[in-house]
């Protein structure tokens, strides 16, 4: 009995543990004190009445044996695809049904897809980004090549072309820096994937933050992506569904690799290792889509953009360095007075009790980095940066 | 750019598919004939109130910013897996809280537990038996064998010591034949895995069917299980939770491969694979547990009880050989008339309009063998047992 010793090759991820734990040891010695935290990344908001509405009416269907629902299809409920199809027609993206598959989420469909290209896959992955990503192609023994996001391309690398790889991730606006690809940049990455036959996964989870009308909330908005590119997409920074998990990723039929049609190998692979994402799901994330539904989740995200406002006000004012902010719930700046991001992260904390995540932890182009998000409420963002802006 | 390769193996699962056009083709030429389709292998019970109560309650919790759950935690909210230790513990197999991992159901942790053991693994495999263990370890490119399961044995194939394997799936009580392993049995699958360094996968997912008290619903009620088995439970057939989704895998402490600790590196998979279950959806789970979800649950149990009761009463007056129908809410006969399976699929539904899957469809050992399940209605049970009766 063997087991997969690529997982041996794992870094201990100790980001946000770390994090947890010096933030417990100064509350502990520093009672009373309000300590503001920036550092989550995760939603704060309720769901929206349209999703509880839906959700409740879903529940009320399983309770009865004639609207009771079972095995669902492995694809999802044609009532969400369809909206789905309609959102992306509305946005001049033409697309089918069996080209969308709902999941329970999009960190699962951004792993497992790995499944379809099996092993020995050459992948780029920016740096800094999301830790999953290294972490999935780790454990199954992929080569990984770093796409460095520095202050000098504004945290959004172009393709090399010197480089031949088989997989390119894209998270675009991108977590953690909070840069947001515009077309002629995408345009540049899928020709490159075109002409290296390699395949884009693009990772669009915060799409809907972005609020420049000329930046592409979707890769499909470049025309040959379809031949290139899987698009992953979430409800959770989208509608709060951090906690109530539901995504969806769209793989186009025109997507083939050596004469295989991935959406095909898609649907086998969710018929064999997934049953479907939970009903009551299905139905309160297609609340999201209706006229009620878009209206209440723009009221949460002009919440989030407007902690984010005042925080770009803020980096503004102090002549920062900074990407994101803009388009994105993240704020990614330079560590004022030439610390790294781990002496930032303690000075944050001890002086101005403002808990943020350091860069460092997102790769090593984030050393000298920090991250604030915009998920808390006004008061203290505003409180957060007077602070900052106090102290620096 | 190269593709998962292992995909042009599998062999296109039409069984339900083929099932599904045959009736309704015959739908579409008789109508008005009363069919009864005891070939679904799915629930048609609504939740149960408690389920329900909980359920509306989780989304109240997500309708309010005070109540409202963001991430949660990858192995599961604490208080569903404190009441799956309790129901271990109650049953005399002590479990500690990180042994239990909460899923979306058993078939997504069937099927990616084999990344934890990466590549090459030989793989044994009960004939017949449910599909998605074949398919999952078909496109990993495992090397499969099987185990026989035939009349002669009952459908319960016992070790063979010639062979050498890494990988051994049981579901007891098992899908198609609903045959269920007694702990002597059990045990002998213990010890050879033990002195083989295998693993066990065990699929319980029809535990709860189990009446008779000595048969094992957990293959820990084997002591040394737990030096070599995971198992896997689903709340689908226990709580009519097929379209709701969930279930809980556990991985002893004990368990090690290599010197490594494979509860650790299966928390290590789901951290990077997956976000956790839909907060919504364990709070509903944890009513099964509830003194009142037990005493509901019970009753939909017993309702498929008793059509079960009523298959094996026809089948013991007609003397045919069957397994399941004890314990399983599968019946699992040999076609009568020395028909094979597809043949009996034909008479059985265009002579006595009754819907049933062609034993085939599960492996070669169900070449002549028919399963009907118990998940309809009395009425109908009875119906269609009085028409087999009186055809054959």
């Amino acid at each position: 009995m063997k087991i997969n010793e690529n997982y041996s090759k794992l870094e201990g991820n100790y980001l946000f543990a770390t994090v947890a734990s010096k933030v417990n040891e100064f509350k502990a010695t520093h009672k009373g004190k309000n300590i503001i935290n920036m550092g989550i990344g995760d939603v704060t908001g309720p769901l929206c009445e349209a999703v509880i509405k839906n959700l409740n009416s879903a529940v009320l269907d399983m309770a009865d044996a004639e609207t009771f629902k079972g095995y669902g299809p492995y694809r999802g409920y044609n009532f969400l695809i369809e909206q789905i199809v309609e959102l992306y027609n509305r946005r001049n993206i033409s697309l089918i049904e069996s080209e969308v598959f709902i999941s329970d989420g999009a960190k699962s469909d951004c792993a497992n897809i790995l499944n379809i290209f099996g092993a020995n896959q050459t992948v780029l992955i920016p740096d800094p980004v999301y830790p999953a990503y290294m972490d999935t192609n780790i454990m199954c023994g992929n080569k990984i090549l770093f796409a460095d996001a520095t202050r000098s391309n504004k945290f959004l690398p172009l393709p090399n072309q010197n480089l031949n790889v088989d997989i390119i991730y894209i998270c675009s606006p991108n977590n953690p820096t909070g840069a947001t690809y515009n077309k002629n940049q995408l345009e540049k990455w899928v020709d490159y994937a075109n002409e290296q036959d390699a395949i884009i996964i693009f990772d669009a989870a915060y799409k809907d933050f972005i609020e420049d009308e000329n930046l592409p909330k979707s890769i499909f908005e470049v025309p040959k992506a379809k031949t290139c590119a899987i698009e992953i997409c979430s409800f959770s920074k989208t509608a709060g569904f951090t906690g109530t998990r539901c995504g969806y990723t769209i793989i186009p039929k025109e997507l083939t690799k050596c004469g295989v049609t991935l959406k095909d190998m898609w649907l086998r692979h969710q018929s064999s290792n997934y049953n479907g994402t939970s009903y009551i799901i299905q139905k309160g994330a297609s609340a999201v889509f209706s006229q009620e539904g878009q209206q209440q989740i723009k009221e949460t995200l002009n919440h989030y953009k407007e902690n984010a406002q005042i925080m770009c006000k803020t980096m503004d004012e102090m002549g920062a360095f900074y990407t994101g902010g803009k388009n994105s719930p993240y704020l990614w700046f330079e560590c004022f007075n030439s610390l790294n991001s781990w002496e930032f992260f303690d000075v944050m904390l001890n002086e101005l009790n403002i808990v943020g995540t350091p860069g460092q932890g997102f790769g090593k182009n984030g050393k000298n980095f920090f991250r604030l998000t915009a998920f808390g409420t006004k008061e203290n963002t505003q409180e957060a940066m007077n602070r900052i802006k106090q102290y620096f």
